[in-house]
């Protein structure tokens, strides 16, 4: 079953390496297909360069499993709840890919500073807040899930499709598969630029509102036509 | 028609990818035939790996589409603003190379620090300022293109080939589509080292001009000697 | 003898390479029989791509020579002490990676900043001191193992399995061969995570204790269930 | 002639590739037959992937061509006064090498903080004054060489192989072409080392001399043994 599916999902997984994003097996894809309400993840601890579309495994809205013999990523609860909370998202990526990890070691929100930034998210990329002792101990990775959840009570998922967890690593997600993986690509290159951006002027400007509105809107608007 | 010129693009545009200068789609090379009047340019989204020279598009200069069956790079209004513009120039390269975008998201001009920049740009590559509101609503792409020229309108732009856009990325030019591209290596090279430089010593002191001077002529002047 | 042990210290001494942790050949590992008594390890200046298992030097934990015709790594009195001292460990690995050696230059520990750290080292890496000249003229690499055993008195190896020796470089350590390579490749990334972290907030706080329990837990306690 | 000569000497400009010393064709490497007084170097501006031994230039001791037919790089000069004023040499490398070259920007000396560094350069490796005006005039490449040589007056070149050439780039030498490429394969490793540990710690201190006189000794003194 989601045959086309899988094979997106297998192939977003094996991207990571290409695009330099995963050490060891830190990191994860999953794709959802919201009318049947299935989530296809990689299993846990296989290496990227063997995975096959059908060690993927396949687990229901609620968790569990539907099909598959491996034991889905243990970071499975947290994409759970992604899906069951932002409406129109098909794909979450999960990475600790070095420079926007730095950003969710220190902390600090990663603002837009410049048009690489604004193409992919419309705004700063949030910082979601470190568990607290009752949520770690209740359900950590499900937790993980809630904390992006609340951070985004004010925010648009759609437009900024994208999360620093606080003391841990980045979240990205989008209407596909394909458009999360991007998004994870573009997170980490806009947060090394921005860290070679502050190191050269740590007071350095925002990019202007009325440019990010621009480029936000050419590449996603209604009347989108941007394409390099 | 003009297929020397769209192979030469096409490699052009290939080899962003091997100089490590793009991620993703971020990034387009185009050539322009002065005599007919007529810019090669990259189409729109086509990966570089499964770019042939006849997936290129061929526009006048006023950007009438004269060949080709996709889409143009969205940047093309750019590029042509550039070829009307700086007289001598048959190449233009954008990317978003990470240590030269840098420098443009802190608005900071790239200093002419060593020998290494002198021989590809004579003194400092300087900052365009970001569009008004009233630009980017009117015509983005060409407008960027005409902060370009007015920030070139008291420099030579074939003795400094290429510029900074602030809060957005590098373009740099050249007499030919290899030396264009020649110039966006050595753009990136030259910011990263600048980049390492001041972090060793904000106060660091430009190459004295008479080797400035020296390092140009020789490489760029009558009597031209320079190859390592 | 020790074949398959062999074949294990071999891979791991080329996957040195392929993590990108080694210049040179500056980088060696070892992996220990406990049952026999006996380590495998590389030998002295062998290019790490034409080692072969049978090119691995075996000898006992007084330092003798039991098999191979090569000199062994220069390092091996510093791997023995290991050996003898931490009682669990099965494989040692010696780096010079770039920025866990940044931390090993400036003789500052590693602090446990986030979930990619917690997960492999449960706290603070720290730093073992500098020879003395005594130490250095007796014997320079029997000292070298000394002072790391000496740092880990009241620290448990097994739940710390690495260290930055002052001035010099990093050694990691594991129940496995597999293990020890795998703390290496976490610890370059650690390292180099943190570096950028601290850019961006000197003061950055470590990740908090009761996520630091919980991550190391998952993965290596009674209950470990962790798996990406 | 100097068949196996050229044969080594190509190949260490083609492992500047490699070893990712150099972009475009900013970089050479040269050999010093010392009974014959002659000098194999790569010719100019061909790039490394297609050169061939054959491609090689030859010239005696002041600069006149003996063999080959192509035009001999730029800085053979440079190299000819390493050759006449250092009496063991047998290769000279140069490079513009990023971390190397920061330094050199910076017009810092490189210090030695680290075993990774002593092993190779006994010291600090230091700056060589920029050219003056007459200098510059008279002629840039010789004078390049003459600074660098007025550097050395006090200092041991075969202890210190290796020289920051101020707002240029660095020069490297050895006994052999092999050695003189890893010399500055490791001043790449430890001037990029350098800058990250003085950004952990801008006061950081030196190596402990009796640590750096024993790595030196282990590798290079009479009773060498040292082998990672």
């Amino acid at each position: 079953m989601l045959q086309d599916l899988k094979n997106e999902v297998c192939e977003a997984n094996r991207d990571l390496v290409r695009h330099g994003l995963v050490t060891l097996t830190w990191g994860n894809v999953s794709g959802f297909d919201r009318d049947k309400g299935l989530m296809v993840i990689k299993p846990s601890g296989v290496p990227y360069e063997s995975l096959q579309p059908d060690d993927l495994v396949v687990l229901d809205l609620e968790g569990n499993i539907v099909e598959g013999s491996l034991k889905p990523s243990s970071d499975s609860p947290t994409h759970l709840v992604l899906y069951r909370s932002f409406n129109d998202i098909g794909g979450v990526v999960h990475t600790h890919s070095r420079h926007a990890t730095m950003f969710c070691q220190a902390c600090r929100e990663l603002p837009c500073m410049g048009t690489t930034h604004a193409d992919h998210f419309c705004g700063t990329v949030p910082v979601a807040r470190a568990l607290m002792e009752a949520e770690v101990t209740e359900d950590y990775e499900l937790h993980t899930g809630n904390v992006i959840v609340e951070r985004f009570s004010d925010l648009d998922a759609a437009a900024v499709p994208g999360v620093l967890v606080a003391h841990h690593a980045p979240f990205t997600w989008g209407p596909s598969v394909g458009k999360a993986l991007e998004n994870s690509v573009a997170l980490e290159a806009c947060a090394e630029i921005a860290i070679g951006a502050l190191s050269l002027d740590p007071q350095a400007a925002q990019l202007p509102a009325h440019i990010l509105a621009k480029h936000h809107l050419r590449k996603h608007g209604p009347d989108a036509y941007y394409g390099q």
